[in-house]
């Protein structure tokens, strides 16, 4: 009960063109901790606020792009549950063994109608130590290195037939509807927000030809100033920066899309309201989706609907 | 799955000795709005950017306090199933007609054993707007009338038995604990923060002789500037501070405390780490159990434990 | 000693196509206060923390730009010894009679090689209240009408010739030079930044062909989050942003530039170092002129060198 | 003309009973840089956006307070000018050669009514880098170790006679009287804040019995969020704090006071406006005192007027 199925997004796993300039931009431009290297040469990170052992995981490739990105939910029989409801529903499953991921249980991934590949798990390890679960600080040294966001927040994923894949959200894995984009027939969904839980997207969907793209991946800051501070150091760094900081008319958060060396975009992200599966949702339209995407310039950019990994 | 059973807290009813004063402090200062007065002579309020009809009721008495402090649920078959929870549990409910409380439907009112009275109920009118749900501005003028917070977030309670009370909303209500506060012992709980979502807190108990009391009702507030803002207005309407602008060890929360004019203390909140139910409770040791509660003064100051309402 | 000579800018008078829609603008959406008009249909507003009469003057007019841009200095003696300095300069200067503008004395006037009237005076009615002076509340109302800026902050003038301006702000006015961005030569000025006081500029100039060009009269806020709520602002009024929130290099503040309904550009500005005139310039070299400007883009928009009125 | 004579608070000589302690407060709890030692044991810091050698020097004493503090002065010729002037007013001045302080010209100390020692100098080695000041980001990784003020904002110290004080600070070294608060007569001064510039404050004096005593040496912040930073890093490593974070209504700015380990109060700031000599002084009269120092309280804490070192 309150909490229950599946409880957040845990992990993602993107590919880089050069592993080395990745980890770079990952641990000292990014922030995020670096957890571990497996056997395949894939490089795990968590940010400084997060418990679990990992929640992005890079690997070189010759595409960028992201591989998959994952859901934990509540325990074992959560996780069973929804295979079987997903199988029911017509999608094929496929079981991940325990370890393939490092410190990560047993996966369940699935294809979606979109073209991307989504997992659910139950067990990651706490890489929690006592000073985390005893009179904790606020935030330790960690908090400021490189950006340093506090967590995975959410992704945005391109690929055809979101009506199908908010179908599979909703009634197969509880998601709601938080927010949506209509198109120019007043009608058909050009995007939509879904949640698990309280926050205004755990994942998000654009309509695109292409299947299986990725918009951005994106990491929870705590405060409007710590967006500034993301965006100078994005700047020091020579991070190509997409848009921002500004404001998204959608969720209400503060924001700024940018670039990992790869071409891979990352959202530096604050804020958002508290949404609840009660509420009904917000609509955008047509003549105002600039505003919804961007609020402050009140028009999308060239980049938002065209350049995707 | 995924938000389901208890979702939020959804109202609460507090006696104020002189209305008038009450209502100005609720309207004017806290910058609630005022949605309707009953023919009981009630008023209630709303957040500015809550949806549903109210959210604080008060009513005028010869003594300061909470009358009941209430949760809305998912729909009317978790309404029904966490009834028959609780009796079965030993705990005697009684209903509430609908209407009893202005656009609110039938509640389920339970007393617990710190003394307090809960109440379930899943109906209550969404007053929103065409303009809240199409195309909606991040923000509109009645969040800066007053200290506008942008809903109610909490209340924490006083009262003995409080391990009998957690148990009550762990095992029966689906809610977690997030952090708790140990005593000299080093084993008894003086305090409990449990979560019903991914707040760092629904509501709170603290360990005190007398039953039923208050210590304060919480309105979230959007950035420590917001926190500023409202000691400033506070101060400019000679409202009682109790202590802050500060910080809480436990939940990481910014906040003020301060009085309504009935000695109701209310807190100013913003911030607090988002929980999850798969992660093992933050302890507080004796020790630092004024850290906990007040992370730069590092001690209780002596209204914390003495006074509520 | 320490401040004396010329204090701090203290009106602009700007042309506007439409009176109705700058008074809009200049009242509701900018948020100054008005204070007067004259018979020649001038409107004059100060911003809510200023004391003197008026600050910003405008004027219906066929085109859009600023008419003359003005200091504050400290006393009669001082406007004399200036006018004579001036004079000796080689200058013209014109005495304008007081009262030529509402509650503001006499003033010396000059035009300088960019191709803009500067204006000097001593005597400018202050409108404090008792409440202004007497235990003072840090803010009111009028801090939250529009985006409210505290102050008329600066103004960044194009034209051509802007050493010899820079000659007579620095040898005759006393002003020092903060920070210089060099054109592609390595030598000669593309703009500079020059300052009257602690501040990071009180006026600025860039090299341009057409004299007499305003870029912008910019307003100062109080914060980053200030910013973000001007931004806003603008959006919901569909005023037409040119760039940010961002940051500048130069001067490190914090910026968002847009126009109002006749096309003036204007800034709301947060921030800047304080300097002071023992302090070496700041160059930002030819390469760097980008992140000089818009630090976040590292790159001018297409605007920044072209619209100006 | 403009910024002339007298234009920043210098350095300040603090006594330490202890100097690793002190050494490890300044530089990591505190966050300056050390830039130097003297034969005598004494140890140097700067603040991270200073540009001048030293702003802070403490060495090794039986007793905690304050040496000296100093004041940045224009050139040779008003150091000498204003060295006539303070001794034509009736004071002794004294010369103290140069290099007596680390990278420190020759200053001229004299001593005031309240029994303090000032400085005056002209010149202290710059020693920013090339990337001071060609093409300089907006901050550095050294503003954000420990709490990192951008600079030596103010000192306000304790002593009689504090008319006499005043009229030596405004009618020979060019200061302005900012803000006074009255004592119970409705006439007598309790408090002066003094400005050289358009600070709200760059010295201030409190009337009482002891004379010499120093109240607290002040910190400059950019943001209310680096104040609430700055709270946390004090509870973090123990430090003691006095009151903050809370708001003056004096200057209006932000604030913490707190100990250094030695027992001197030291103040980190931010915010305070603009403020200039043609403004008439803020009065904050007897009975609102409370609010004039600590707005949001709006009582004075018992240590305010007595904890001085």
């Amino acid at each position: 009960m309150a909490m229950t199925g599946v409880l957040r997004p845990g992990h993602a796993q993107i590919r880089v063109l050069d592993l080395e300039e990745g980890i770079n931009h990952y641990k000292n431009v990014l922030g995020l901790i670096e957890t571990g290297r497996d056997k395949q040469g894939r490089v795990y990170f968590k940010a400084w606020d997060e418990r679990d052992h990992n929640s992005v995981i890079i690997r070189e490739a010759d595409s960028a792009g992201i591989d998959f990105f994952a859901f934990k939910v509540a325990d074992q029989a959560t996780l069973d549950k929804l295979e079987r409801d997903l199988q029911e529903y017509g999608l094929k499953t496929e079981r991940i063994p325990a370890g393939e991921l490092l410190e990560t249980g047993e996966r369940v991934r699935f294809g979606i109608p979109s073209g991307h590949q989504i997992e659910l798990y139950w067990e990651k390890t706490d890489i929690g130590t006592p000073e985390t679960y005893t009179n904790p600080p606020p935030w330790t040294d960690s908090a400021e290195h490189g950006i340093a966001p506090i967590r995975l927040d959410h992704c945005l994923l391109y690929g055809p037939d979101i009506e199908k894949v908010q179908e599979i959200f909703e009634k197969v894995l509880g998601f709601y509807l938080v927010e949506h984009v209509l198109m120019e027939d007043g009608k058909t969904n050009l995007a939509v927000w879904l949640s698990c839980s309280i926050k205004a997207h755990d994942i998000a969907f654009v309509r695109h030809p292409e299947p299986g793209k990725l918009h951005h991946v994106s990491f929870l800051l705590e405060s409007w100033e710590k967006v500034l501070r993301a965006a100078d150091i994005m700047s020091m760094n020579k991070v190509s920066i997409d848009i921002g900081p500004t404001r998204h008319g959608v969720t209400r958060g503060t924001t700024i899309y940018a670039f990992d060396p790869s071409g891979n975009r990352f959202e530096t992200f604050c804020g958002g309201y508290q949404s609840y599966p009660d509420w009904k949702p917000v609509t955008w339209t047509w003549d105002e989706v600039g505003a919804g995407i961007f609020y402050h310039d009140r028009k999308l950019n060239e980049a938002f609907l065209s350049v995707v990994s």
